[in-house]
């Protein structure tokens, strides 16, 4: 590896792009099937589907990981590289991802499109505005919440309880201060005093009911669904009582179209949608999922944090709604970040230690466990960093042999889809092999609290869950209400398998405490609260915004 | 006219447009000066501006009003129809305009793009989220809040004041509960608790920014300028204090850039930009406007609200900004308009009325007055109604003649371009004689309170101007800030030509009453309160948005 290391943004405005028309033209896609957003970005048109309804669908490759670390574990890079290099191996192949959200882009992150040689671009774009879907969501969310508290205003004839409103409003911004609130002050012509709070747009239901959505018509449903507010006797308030679908559904008509982007090595990559991994189902959407697996005979997509969270989610979630199962998981992992789960703290893990790495295996193993429990063919992917020695990485290498686990290198930062030809292989035999045997992991009919074990039991290895009276009360209702047959999504920290963001590696003798139950009927799931789950993150103390600025050509400056 | 009126979004949708990518050939532009949005829309490259730079202006026709009323003046409609009308006598001619804001969309407007045969197309696309522009300055506007208030929240290091706070976050939505908020609350972790409050995105110095700025360069410094706060010292905290003016610059360089879309007729119009004509100056921005006159031999553009208002402020404040003089003002009135201005009440408009006409001549002969005064030739467009009957016409023609007043009837909205023939060619006529002589209304280096002062008694007719105690303090403090030789910009209700709105016609012998003052560093403007000025406008009872809808083919129902 070279010693003067390229920055992302370096590499990703180095780039020699394919004008989106000849992407588009190697997709095969006729003139009124895309529609343009500048020379390198276009929308794809849900007709494409009507079209193509009679092909196979392509083989679909869900990238996971363990539980993420400080540390970083690479999984959009990993999936980039996987993608391009399973074209390298004359593969068609499309790449599924998610959409970065702006607010974390100016606090810590700096950006979220892969790294290294293993990017979609045009980067800038995809990090800042994009095509305008997330802007159309915050829009969406507030012109609700406007039209809530313009009816509570007005007379509020749906007699809705101001204490019990549970819509809140969004921006796509990482802003403390708006978390909790209190609005309509001012007197009798200022609205309705009550208290509420901001989320950040990546939390609002109306993104995971777009990411889950088949096409308009069930977009349009599945809004009406939204329960926003309850009555003093407790009776829920729907978007359809306000009859809000129709005008949510025109503000949201262009955002459900899939963007179409490519990778450096201009590899097809669709990037649509982005909810949250802990109070919903952290994956791209279902429509872009489907529509790539028609354009490609390989899929390469991703789920949020650890196979804990992004995975179960997508494996009883995501493919409920879409009926998109993977036929093979890769599985994430990197030296570092083993390391960090076997108890060495983030600051020393660029010296050798194969005794912690050989600690840290646990969580991998667990991950390992749950994949085979859902009867899905594995690959654990070693994303590959600089400070990794040639003694640890031989010391997974063994460690997943003797396990019957098939294991391999990605050095797909620095080499791109070259570094990850391997890995491409064997996933492609994997799938050959033929070894699926998909179930979910629970039956969609059992109870609320049945579902809710089944996933801390066999996902996170708890020994049981234990229920607050908030919850247990909350379950009765949502049965009343005809809502226990939804599947289950719970909100849990990505750091550990377990409920407590400390314990590492692989915990057990745990249980897991479900504090607080909330009904997603539009995006249809029940979110299961454990512990507290920030839905409205904070700027750090330097946040990277301040480092942000254009060159004199117009270009971005501290994106990274 | 046909007995079977076609609604606005009827029209527009089954127009036929010229692809952009003809549109930008006819435009002469090279296949890197422009982007696609979708197949109708294209941002334009500022460096167009530098390829033509030795090109002579073409002329400016600036399309102003009578003070509106609810009854409606049609001024968009007649700045498109003119526009089509001068393409009609062979005049290669560019239409200049406003993007319309989503919170009214949502509320009683349903749509702001012309009207009839006279519209902007896609019309679907200008009403809802368009190129993004409002989205980007919704998102910079509010960046710069989270980065506040962050910066409070560790450590506060600038001595900010949080009872002296002057930025509030923004929304582009009609929502009036969000008008007074307290922020902050929920403990330590969760910022600091203070008054704050939002206003439509339209009214943010962003906003007015974006549309003064030359190019990216003088935007980042407008940008640096904006006073966010005040210490307990009253001293001024800026954005460059903060270090935001990069990432701002950065989440702005695409919203930068000049918007093209059509016409009905395929007349090519720049939709860029959109601020309040109260709170700041009301105009589309100044480099559309320079493009266009670089692109066409003609420009026609429109100011916000009446004549003593946008017209004011782009003759004031836009030209001081931009260099861009208008070579001919066209004042449209309509019969409708001036028979309220005559004290007809809305519902009797439709039968004639020569008498009340008459009366409302008064507000019609002061807006003619003022654009006199500012030395340029004009042309009174008499915008035709339905209900308008040939004795109503006659006597607003020939009180014009009698007067010396340029008069021609402009019937676009049912005829398009060919209704407005006539008007154009007068238009031409007055530009082709030459006889503009152009001076402001005030010389920007006079005191605070004689700017003041020569705007209500030139341009309103007042008979002087009362300052409230705090105006006084704050007009001595800005000169003590060095804000004191800025151009000025009234808040003022535009209903009537004082400060009452119910003082219809040619209100005499009244004072304006100047309440607060508020500095515009960045938009380079000192904001002159008088009366309670709205920034966050409300939903009515019906909103708009319960009628609208998609239908089967995903195109919009319930724009008009």
């Amino acid at each position: 590896m070279s010693q003067q290391v390229k920055s992302d943004i370096e590499i990703a405005q180095a780039a020699e792009m394919m004008p989106i028309k000849e992407l588009t033209k190697r997709l095969q896609l006729s003139e009124d099937e895309w529609e343009p957003y500048g020379h390198y970005k276009a929308k794809l048109s849900l007709s494409i589907m009507d079209r193509l309804q009679d092909k196979p669908n392509g083989k679909v490759i869900l990238v996971t990981a363990i539980n993420p670390t400080p540390a970083g574990e690479g999984k959009s890079t990993v999936t980039v590289g996987l993608g391009q290099a399973l074209n390298k191996i004359g593969k068609n192949t499309i790449i599924a991802l998610r959409e970065p959200s702006l607010g974390p882009t100016m606090g810590i992150k700096g950006g979220a499109a892969g790294g290294g040689y293993s990017q979609v671009v045009p980067m800038e774009d995809i990090n800042l505005h994009f095509t305008g879907d997330i802007h159309a969501i915050t829009t969406a969310h507030n012109a609700l919440a406007a039209m809530l508290d313009n009816h509570i205003h007005r007379g509020n004839e749906l007699n809705i309880d101001v204490r019990r409103v549970v819509w809140k409003r969004v921006l796509d911004m990482n802003d403390r201060a708006l978390r909790n609130v209190i609005i309509g002050l001012g007197g009798p012509l200022q609205g309705v005093p009550r208290e509420d709070g901001f989320d950040i747009t990546v939390a609002s239901e109306i993104m995971a009911i777009l990411c889950l959505s088949k096409d308009l018509e069930d977009l349009k449903k599945r809004l009406a669904k939204i329960v926003v507010a309850y009555t003093p006797e407790e009776k829920p308030v729907t978007v359809s009582d306000l009859k809000a679908e129709g005008a949510l559904t025109l503000l949201l008509k262009d955002a459900i179209k899939p963007n179409l982007v490519q990778t450096l090595e201009n590899t097809p990559a669709l990037i649509h949608g982005g909810p949250f991994a802990n109070i919903a189902h952290g994956c791209n959407s279902v429509i872009a999922t489907k529509l790539a697996s028609k354009l490609g005979d390989y899929v390469v997509t991703e789920a949020g944090f650890g196979a804990d969270l992004g995975a179960e989610k997508f494996l009883d979630i995501k493919t409920r709604a879409g009926e998109i199962d993977p036929d093979v998981v890769v599985i994430v992992a990197t030296i570092r970040a083993l390391k960090m789960h076997g108890g060495i703290p983030k600051d020393n893990l660029k010296e050798e230690n194969v005794e912690a790495l050989k600690a840290g295996l646990s969580n991998l193993e667990k991950h390992v466990e749950t994949i085979r429990q859902f009867g899905l063919p594995h690959v654990v992917a070693i994303n590959r960093f600089i400070h990794d020695t040639e003694a640890e990485i031989e010391t997974l290498r063994v460690w997943c042999e003797e396990q019957g686990i098939n294991v391999e290198l990605a050095d797909v930062w620095a080499n791109g889809g070259n570094g990850g030809k391997q890995l491409a292989s064997r996933v492609v035999q994997e799938i050959e092999k033929g070894d699926k045997n998909f179930s979910h992991m629970y039956d969609v009919n059992a109870s609320i609290r049945e579902k809710i074990e089944a996933v801390a039991q066999k996902v996170y290895g708890a020994k049981g869950v234990e229920f607050s009276p908030q919850a247990l009360k909350q379950i009765e209702s949502f049965e009343k209400n005809g809502w226990g047959n939804l599947p289950i999504c719970i909100a849990k920290t990505q750091y550990s398998l377990s409920d407590d963001p400390k314990k590492l590696g692989r915990p057990t003798d745990f249980t897991i405490t479900v504090r607080e139950l909330k009904p997603s009927i539009g995006a249809g799931f029940i979110v299961a609260l454990t512990g507290n789950v920030m839905t409205m993150p904070g700027l750090p103390k330097e946040p990277a915004a301040l480092k942000m600025d254009v060159d004199n050509k117009g270009r971005a400056i501290g994106l990274f």
